[in-house]
């Protein structure tokens, strides 16, 4: 019997409204829904090799063999494959990133994204984009709004079948860019699966969650009529909103770094001066600055005049994962 | 008919649970309640002349003549001593800090304090500690504080009869200190009593208050049980709590500056180390260490070699406001 291969590839993505928090950890179903766009130019390509001559599976990322947590992780996702195909063979998955892992970029996404695509892919499987999507949550929560193009909301649902990722603008809707300012230092002490789990701790998760359904509807609204300025009070609120929950929670999370205020205040100042810009965070101390395309350069001029940056990456909408091979 | 004249000292408070937002603003009726202690060697002298035969209210603060914002409202706050006197003098007010105003330390709780036992007293009344209590918060809300000694909690009350502050515990309890460490930059863009106005815009600033008495229950409870290491981690998140209420209200405001991150987290790494100390910031970049006496040296030392700190000034427990003439 031959081995069953495919390849494919998926961008990382930026939530402009947040996810913090699973009601079901295990299927990784959220508290609050969330809006996203994809980051064109990043991106992981991932093969999967199903291979029923081989014993266990292997995992190689940049050319580095995997063991330990992350091919417990792949593993695990890859028995859950082998269930819906009824095809209990292992895999050979190898997985490349052109933007480093260090630099602090949620790297999950795109990983399972890319490894949802071609491990259904190969395990012969033909799935619609819902039902890669809702795969792809069972990997990384936020790996779900990788799977559809362009700017992407996550309906939360409240079970397996009714919690994917859809897309409400194509990549060409609206020209913003992410301008990623990487903040020297430490990065990620805890990672994002284990702090959702932190997320119920904190006293005003609750509040946060019951205000998400506002919050997504005015970040839906600003990015379907490209308000720039709606979009970015929004976008603002809900990232400090997610960190809130973070640094409230039991163990506090304490992201940011000297670096990140400074970056967050400047864009604040920048803005009350014409420039469309706001600046939105992950479980990370990297600031990412949504602008208007045509304020790239200006912008990234005006973060490395700041103290403590490492460096610049720069991202405009990017589209579906999709298949290479 | 002679002058009346008083003179008091009170000093400032560094709260442990916090205050933000008033269920009424005009009485500062709070929405939750708080406890602080009294920072000793910091003061602010205050003496009040009722004369009858001035025409207008003059108030000096460090040897200048104020008008304006700063005069209006000790106007308005001598006015109403004059409602519960019955004798409607104008005054000259002389007040004096022997801590830098610009050091961004809320002098606002000593100044109404030492206002309000010197005001009452020229003006011939006689209070009890609560009636004095209720009448310095009409002025400032945290001022209600600074009356009573040593440890002390704000009852918040549901109107001006039962919202005021008692000690809980006396000066010489326990010997906690204040390590301030102030941050170089500009201080203090929106003040508190502003700040409170915009509390209720926060959603998450309903479930920070519905959740305040379990922490007062658990700052109360170290304190008179003395027990460091569960006061260190309520203060923290109630101090957090309140930073991100601040950050998600509309306007939004971000008191940190850069140093401000630094010194937060290097407290919490000397914490995990075995020092007992922690931090919580009022409404402005300064960090208040708190920590034992014996490792005031210590701790100095440690926050000196951070970036970005402007000086440092430490204040054990402090007594009661007090009449000195």
């Amino acid at each position: 019997m031959p081995p069953f291969v495919a390849t494919a590839v998926a961008h990382p993505n930026i939530a402009l409204i947040k996810y913090w928090g699973n009601r079901d950890h295990e299927l990784r179903i959220p508290e609050n829904g969330s809006i996203s766009f994809n980051l064109d130019g990043l991106y992981t390509k991932t093969s999967v090799r199903f291979d029923p001559s081989i014993e266990k599976d292997t995992l190689c990322i940049n050319d580095q063999i995997m063991d330990g947590p992350d091919l417990r992780r792949v593993s695990q996702f890859l028995r859950y494959i082998n269930g819906i195909s009824g095809k209990h063979y292992f895999a050979d998955v190898k997985s490349e990133n052109n933007f480093p892992i260090s630099a602090g970029i949620a790297s999950s996404a795109a990983a399972f994204a890319a490894l949802s695509l071609a491990a259904t892919k190969a395990a012969g499987l033909d799935m619609s984009e819902i039902e890669l999507s809702r795969i792809a949550r069972r990997g990384s929560g936020s790996a779900c709004r990788s799977i559809p193009e362009g700017f992407v909301e996550w309906k939360p649902g409240r079970d397996d079948e009714d919690s994917y990722a859809i897309s409400i603008a194509p990549t060409n809707h609206w020209d913003l860019v992410d301008v990623i300012a990487v903040v020297k230092g430490k990065h990620k002490s805890i990672g994002s699966t284990a702090g959702h789990t932190f997320a119920r701790t904190s006293p005003i998760q609750k509040a946060r969650v019951a205000d998400a359904p506002r919050r997504l509807a005015l970040g839906r609204d600003a990015i379907l009529q490209k308000d720039f300025s709606a979009l970015a009070e929004i976008v603002e609120i809900d990232s400090n909103l997610m960190h809130a929950v973070m640094m409230t929670s039991n163990p506090t999370l304490l992201y940011w770094e000297p670096a990140t205020i400074s970056i967050m205040k400047a864009v604040a100042i920048w803005r009350q001066s014409g420039i469309p810009a706001c600046y939105t965070l992950d479980a990370g101390p990297n600031v990412h600055v949504i602008v208007l395309s045509s304020y790239i350069t200006e912008i990234k001029n005006r973060i490395l005049e700041l103290p403590g940056i490492e460096n610049i990456l720069v991202a405009p909408v990017g589209g579906a994962a999709k298949f290479i091979d």
